[in-house]
């Protein structure tokens, strides 16, 4: 069995081949074949996981490439988690935010948008080859925006097999059993569901059942008593009340803007500068010759249970065990009364045939109308970025809740497309 | 025939008149009762109303009471125009937005929730009276929020037949042929129709025909020259153009979120403030006993169309003429996909059975995410005033686009609360 | 303003003709072209025609041809009321089913089947014309079975407006008002709406209204008294009571299956046989260059109301009128959870647009049930006309509920094809 | 634990307990408590089934009662295989329907409406007593037919966890397992996935999958070999092979229905006569104190893979083990655009929570329609059962595809009626 990891130099990959490893009864794979562009990153971060591999016993070959048909050929897997024009694009999509007076993020608004344009061209790419090289691989795409990446496979490319995956409601999860953990609960993780319902990045948390018996009364009370333990600092007690779910920490860039905009006036440093600085250390650490275990702040980059997410999700479809776990893929009529055709991050049964969404119960019309928006911007954007049309990209703008004015819109447009010019080519 | 006004007292009551006068004889009305608490103010108007009658030959008799039971009787229309607390309690509404940072408006944002809340129990009571006294009049409603009034007439109240009515559609359709005229085009009135779709003071205008021939290119031509003509002056011709609809006047709101308060800053007057001032110029008219005409200035308080409008739709409900008019009304699946309860404002065939909806495309993703938000305010903030639901009120101002961020829902309700406290009996 | 008529050799030609010259203050028709293979024919049919028009004060011309395309071109309507193969494959079509032990009848079950596949193909090379010819057009199918017909339009030809129209609804509205006169009601005809719903001949009348007045209890009343007086003549009280609707007349064929082979064992003469009787008495009556008024027993031959309909029809659509008229069209959402694509008989406002159905309840359960196995026979076959498919005309027969058994499939398929062959290429 | 099994003294029990036995690994049961009010028969098969455990080393203890309530108290699981009136019931529906000319039969037509009238009063008590005794059990249902029962527990007790059951589904995929061996290929029946879609007694199986992988055309090929081998005796390989699909045992009865009544007319004995016969063997068997392990004739009565369903169904329950299993359960939106309330028989993934339906592509229409006529059927029977509602029993019989012709409604409903009076108390 062979995976292939398109962006294969991200300082990430150590993360999840230490999840194949530690996952190889499971996951019998033989070669796992690491892509990038850029050769000097991918020979760091490629060499050091075969260090890791080796010193744990060699269960599988590390190859490295740049040549992305090469990785894709005959592959099982195909991860996706490139990153078109770096973190310095991530840091110009946080600035171009800022500049507007807008929420500048990765994944959230104008910079989501942004990232979403230089992206999903490429993701279209991967897909003609796989097509081409590898028609019955599965895509798990990690790239961000993520549901947003997904939705355009879906659109674009339904023959293709594709789910989205992000590491946020797994961490959620476990960050929950802690608690109840602390408060002398005890849970095995595998036998616990949690109850998410939303997009990526804009979802709410509101359920989680042990063996069918309902644990969110404790979870609710948890989360009250510390909100700032569970990245909900923002958050007060009488709005969580009132919701009754756990947002996801991005729904702050939603419900607490001011206090968001306040927070990026006192850049620098920017997320994205940040991580930087992470990536940098990492490297060097990687670099060492000496080092064949996973440095401790990796972590801090990000990943928390990365690898546990993505190796458990290829072993629970190639053992066809009919895991439940939280993925982004088209709903298919699982929420009643929502677009059918909408991709949504929710429990889904994986098996061999991939993941089947579960029936869910739809969420409260306030949060079903977030999702409207934001599903309305991501379809947008994804029509701007397969045809390079203008109009659509304007009203995606307008119609996201954390876009500009009307007034603003020519200009953020043109902004945007002149910071991103040279991966844009379709609307040149 | 008989029919009843509910806030009889009025200043806009005069222009209803009139319109019956002018409809007389598609409406053969016998008494048309006025009824309102403030009765020193419905001896001045129903006294003026009265002398109108006189003036044109006399074909109805107008009463007036104070006795709400009295003037349902026996009514086959309940038209209701009241205003719980007055222009005070509107001017409050305005300013409890601008104190909070917020859009400060009669029927958008907070102040069109506060007025809800107020205004829902009422028409409660109103239906409660016709169920006894006239359970076969139709309750037309012009009481705003008007759109939201009659969700909660729809919800609350199914067995009375009622509509939400709006001077808005009528009046961009009319200010429409007036361009077109000035361009050489003459169009007959009756002959046209507007094809509007959304929520009231939430619509977008989309087509407009004549004899199934299609305008609208001549119309967004018309537009996009001079948008300041069309209440569109804050509109960018690029944002228009990208719609490719005509927004309703209250989008701006939504679209031009800085530049509105930009505005409100410069108060005093606000709007309520303005018509204050508007009224009792028009109420020292009314009392003198030598006017018999209407006031030439009547148009500035805002009342453009709407004599018309209430007349031509009861004639066309009591003579069965299949008009097509657009209203509010639950729309029962004419729009494909949209929720089957939710009540839009959307042309509609007027026959004695009273609205029904017509098949109706639904709106770009961008503006149904707009209604979604919209609407899950409104069902939220029924609830709320049904139920006295403190919990639903919180989660009303959270829904609401132009609501407070999460951190200050909590005050802005408070305030709400304390500022309309006498007005509000379930919440105590 | 041109109209196309399509079979204009029919011996139904002179009662259409004669609509026109009743509504010729509504319809301003220049000229009306008849169009037909079978050229005797059509010169009997359009020379009778003709000397009506002249008798009456000539306001149109009626042309002659057997060229198509020259009927077709620049024609505001094109009215289809051609049969192909003639009253011999309507015979053929009864003894098909005869001869296998079910129901032999033009419309319903293995006859209906043949007739569709003969017919769908020379439709869809009419509307081939109109799209080069006269796109703007307006196409009102007569053509059987209509319904069926009607839904290959709307699935093949979505780009040609269409209409599929039947005299049985407005036939059971007359019959009802007459029965209503001598009970000592009277109606006007125009004031009266009948709420009808289902497929073209498989349909249920459950509403009358007067000015918004509920007459559905005197007419169950009135029906149940004399079932026979109104084509019920098989139906016993307690089923009629049980439905609480009245059933189109074809409903027999599902309703008394036993009853209804029974009599078609008495045959000859079947109806093909009989009307072959009397389409030659008519043409023998038009014939006679000295009658130029219709003669009295075109009754007999089923057309009742046919002229009044189809002339209705057009004028409401010329005028704008908006009047509501029961036809078969793509409900579009009108009935809450049917299907959207399905062509239904039921309630339409006719403007300049065409026919805009109106929101209607849905059935009953068994009622939809029945729908929904006619309508699955009616999209295989569909698709076996179109794409020569012998596997979908298999699964359309077995779909039928008055279809053969499973065993009988092939054989009754076989005996079809051969009968039919030189109408049926596709097949060969 | 505990499981109660109401119907306990009916022959197949022994076959269950022997199900109980061999998953005693995986279901820690402690007490099975048998329930009947025939206490001779109860005393037998219940003797009988306690040797079997004694024998196999004795997990669990057998309790017999006669008492309803006492053996559904504390419960974990409700299995509900009861017959009112016995087998001579069941005969009396067989030839209720050979008496008019129609299908006799236990589950199907009139038959099966018979036996719903009786069985559905039954069933509420028993949920009654449920709600009272073991409000958190989970009932299992087997009593026939299953899918109606299952269909009014969702309608009349949605607070009570219901799931319907029958052994057909694995039975098929077990017969299609062992035909796919003697060609060669073998699979872990565990591995292996039935896709069917339908009602009780009217499904359709469509696919067959093994870790994923597509063994549909290897099921067609097998069956178009030998029909008869797969209890499709009847079918010819035209109507096989355009269906597409391996059609229930009991669609026989739709579409071979002159078979089916030329098969009847050659009773007795019928089928209730058939196993009249056969359970008195069982009985005789049963009463042998020496006997102590199950006979081999068991399989004779039609229980092929009874305890295997039961014992897993209820494995998967308690072990949380997220198993799909085909059973009736409504689909909740499972299937796109069918009726939410439906009960349909469908894989579903079975954990602590109950059956969660996987999502399902539709049927074809010829199919869907069949099932939408049955389920007419089904819910008027339900109307007809709970209220004695004499006008909804009779809209069913003309609902039912194989019901008698519209004449004929009466007389059987008469029949059924005076046939069934002591077990129909709601319609004296």
């Amino acid at each position: 069995m062979k995976i292939a990891v398109i962006g294969g130099g991200s300082t990430y990959t150590p993360e999840l081949v230490s999840g194949f490893i530690q996952k190889a009864r499971q996951l019998p794979l033989s070669e796992l074949c690491l892509m990038d562009i850029d050769q000097a990153r991918l020979s760091v971060v490629g060499g050091f996981s075969q260090r890791l591999v080796r010193a744990s016993g060699g269960q599988f070959d590390i190859r490295l490439t740049a040549n992305r048909q090469q990785a894709i050929q005959r592959a099982s897997y195909v991860i996706t988690q490139f990153r078109v024009g770096g973190m310095a694009a991530r840091r110009e999509d946080e600035y171009l935010g800022r500049r507007h007076g807008l929420i500048g993020q990765e994944t959230t608004g104008v910079g989501g948008m942004a990232k979403a344009l230089r992206t999903i061209p490429v993701l279209l790419e991967i897909v003609q080859d796989m097509r081409q090289l590898a028609p019955q691989a599965w895509l798990v795409n990690f790239t961000n925006p993520s549901g947003l990446a997904t939705q355009a496979l879906a659109d674009c490319a339904p023959d293709i097999r594709a789910v989205g995956v992000c590491n946020v409601p797994i961490t959620a999860k476990m960050h929950l059993l802690v608690g109840l953990e602390a408060d002398g609960h005890h849970y095995d993780p595998d036998q616990v569901q949690l109850d998410t319902l939303g997009l990526n990045h804009l979802s709410w948390h509101r359920g989680l059942k042990f063996q069918g018996q309902d644990l969110w009364p404790l979870v609710m009370e948890l989360i009250l008593r510390e909100p700032a333990q569970y990245e909900l600092g923002h958050w007060d007690q009488g709005a969580l009340r009132a919701l009754g779910m756990i947002p996801n920490y991005y729904l702050g860039y939603y419900y607490y803007t001011p206090q968001k905009l306040a927070e990026q006036e006192r850049w620098p440093p920017s997320r994205a500068e940040q991580v930087m600085v992470i990536e940098q250390r990492l490297l060097a650490y990687y670099a060492d010759q000496a080092h064949d275990r996973l440095p401790p702040e990796l972590m801090e980059r990000g990943g928390a249970y990365y690898s546990t997410m993505a190796a458990g999700l290829l072993a629970a479809h190639h053992n066809d065990s009919r895991e439940v776990q939280v993925v982004n893929a088209p709903h298919q009529g699982a929420v009643a009364g929502w677009p059918d055709e909408w991709v949504l991050e929710l429990p889904c049964m994986i098996d061999r045939d991939g993941a089947t969404p579960l029936p869910a119960e739809p969420l409260p019309p306030e949060a079903f109308a977030l999702v409207a928006a934001v599903k309305a911007f991501e379809m947008l954007t994804i029509q701007a970025a397969v045809d390079g049309d203008r109009r659509a990209a304007c009203r995606a703008l307008l119609a996201h809740p954390l876009g500009p004015s009307a007034d603003r819109v020519e200009a953020v447009l043109e902004d945007m497309m002149e910071t991103n010019r040279s991966y844009l080519p379709a609307f040149r």
